[in-house]
């Protein structure tokens, strides 16, 4: 391995929510310049731009994304290279890790990661159509199979097999909502009672609406510097210290547990070697929690609890001020989840902890933050590991 | 930069052509297969896999494309991460340098790219609908504009100011037609006199059936790997000696000269650069010629020849035999043109004669190779330069 460690030097993102008076383009450029501006360089310090995006080919026809970006961003005219990174909602993980592998080569000393999703842009239900497409499209979306579905198949089973009540699922949302409450960009600020978040309008059983990440506009970009890069402008930034990616079967049917999250198991053990750090010493959490279940399952798989144990986290330890605090941001329940934009989304909440400039909702001595963007059902799984200063 | 130098280490491709019976897995999965096979490698050694894919979401309604093909190749038991690389019809040349870039960072050894495309899976015309999404949707593609219609408005614009004969562009489609007919793979075996290539239908005047390539189905994939791999198992490898890639503006009219491509020009500038070689040291070049205006651009912008002056060329220097053998493949016309794969195929095609392996149509002692993959109208270019041994 080469020592070319890798910095993050500023972040931006929009608002998440329905956001009818803003585009595909409108989104990823007011993030974009937003993370520029904040880091504090200029079109020609940039080397590329890499953009996560999920669903524009499925959604908005619209395909050829990164050099949409980076033309309405007005970069095109240096001549900046920009590709789209897709790995369905690991879009933007899989994004931070390209740039960061990027700078790594020793190619380029400062990269723009953006990850954009307008999602509202289609007629009502259709929605869940187009969403399916991140699943097995012949074998899995053909028959019905739906996200919100085959994670209602995999809670059904863990439920049964670790007896594990409703309520546990229903403190996810809760916890969520409550960091939200505290996020300006979240799309929901409304806290949940345990009731309200038992009592919603079942979606697939045993998930509610409350249990299931909402249809979401948004876009999120960090900006990322080179060891040399920081060195010579004197600056200092967000260090990350671990990154990985994993895989597991697309389709559910095929893996060996499917309350196992086995790209996640994998990420996680590669990404904590490299990053050389223990599970107690990491400050907080950003979980790909798209159904409730997950956030559950994931924080097994990381490592923070056993398997069928996590049933004993949900209630005070994901808290803010618990012993492994989730989703300071909201989660993707009410922060919000678009898309592309979910990985990425990740590093902004991170970068504002660990300078400690995330307001109402600081985690105190943020120092270690692990940020876990997943594709789907659990299809790959990428993990970084950030070092405040 | 590092020292960590890149090699080629085996290469597969599937037929291109409109592949009824084979769906877009079968097609990725084949070359998959036939590339890994050819490298002598097992799926042990494989650290990841980058998936090339420019409309499944548009055509295919099938996103999360790297998960897919990692599934159905029988590779996603051993968490091997596969993710997608989308620059519209520069897609592949993109993948190529994604995974180009994480050999160099030292993270791994060994990484297959794949690039696939399935556009004949879709009710006749609406193609090119289809296709237009990688235009701008909103400021191009919504009005009416197709690729062949931009191509065409190029077209014109040039022939007037260089005085350019329609001639000169229809000698491209010959040169490719007849390097077909000598490769098994090809879409297209039939020889092309010149009045055909004339005479053919219009599609976007001036350009005719005979300059615009084919709707095609199609993979291809090629083995990188790392010095350190080269070393440990004493084997020898085409070398990557430059990979660049530079961006335009998406819309062409927001260029300063919409028949300079500015992003071939950049890219080339770099690549030789980083190459260390001659335009006259190249022994044969894959162009990006999706419509037979741009081989002409591309010829001049990659410096082969001043602006205006490509009608010089396309006579006989294009040739097999001449001074810069253009699309020994056979080319986007008629080697055929599944846009994800395209520029994957170049080095398939590159492999086979710096291995001395392609047959028919072996350049005699071809050294070096120049593979230029195009997004659109010129929005990105990806170059790379490739060494024999």
């Amino acid at each position: 391995m080469l020592s070319n460690n890798v910095y993050i030097i500023g972040a931006g993102e929009t608002k998440y929510g329905e956001l009818w008076d803003k585009s595909l383009r409108n989104l990823a450029v007011e993030a974009g310049l937003k993370a520029i501006e904040n880091a504090g360089i200029y079109s020609k310090d940039i080397d590329a731009i890499y953009g996560a995006n999920g669903l524009a080919g499925t959604i908005n026809e619209q395909e050829n994304i990164g050099a949409l970006i980076a033309d309405f961003s007005g970069l095109s005219n240096e001549g900046i290279p920009s590709i789209r990174v897709e790995a369905s909602t690991a879009s933007g993980g899989a994004a931070l890790r390209e740039a960061y592998l990027s700078i790594k080569s020793g190619e380029y000393n400062v990269v723009v990661v953006g990850g954009v999703e307008k999602m509202t842009d289609i007629h009502g239900s259709d929605i869940i159509e187009k969403m399916s497409s991140i699943l097995d499209r012949e074998w899995e979306a053909f028959y019905g199979a739906t996200p919100a579905a085959m994670a209602a198949i995999i809670a059904r089973k863990y439920m049964h097999d670790f007896n594990v009540e409703k309520e546990a699922l229903a403190m996810v949302p809760v916890n969520d909502h409550l960091n939200a409450s505290k996020n300006l960009n979240a799309q929901y600020h409304n806290k949940l009672t345990l009731k309200q978040a038992m009592d919603a309008i079942p979606v697939a059983e045993p998930l509610n609406l409350m249990d299931c990440s909402p249809v979401s506009d948004g876009a999120a970009a960090v900006v990322l510097a080179s060891e040399e890069y920081m060195k010579r402008n004197k600056k200092e930034g967000i260090k990350i210290i671990g990154s990985a990616i994993a895989q597991d079967y697309l389709s559910v049917g095929s893996r060996d547990s499917i309350y196992t999250l086995k790209s996640t198991k994998l990420a996680a053990e590669k990404a904590f070697r490299r990053a050389n750090v223990k599970r107690d010493d990491i400050s907080f959490v950003e979980l790909h929690d798209s159904f409730s279940i997950y956030a559950l399952l994931e924080l097994e798989d990381l490592g923070f609890v056993e398997k069928g144990k996590a049933k004993e986290l949900v209630y005070d330890e994901i808290k803010t001020g618990g012993r492994i605090p989730v989703n300071p941001s909201g989660g993707l329940k009410a922060k919000g989840d678009p898309y592309g934009a979910v990985g990425v989304g990740q590093v902004v909440e991170a970068y504002l902890q660990l300078n400690e400039k995330a307001g109402e909702r600081q985690i105190k001595n943020a120092k270690y933050a692990l940020l876990h963007n997943m594709a789907g059902t659990g299809t790959s799984s990428v993990i970084h590991i950030l070092e405040g200063y």
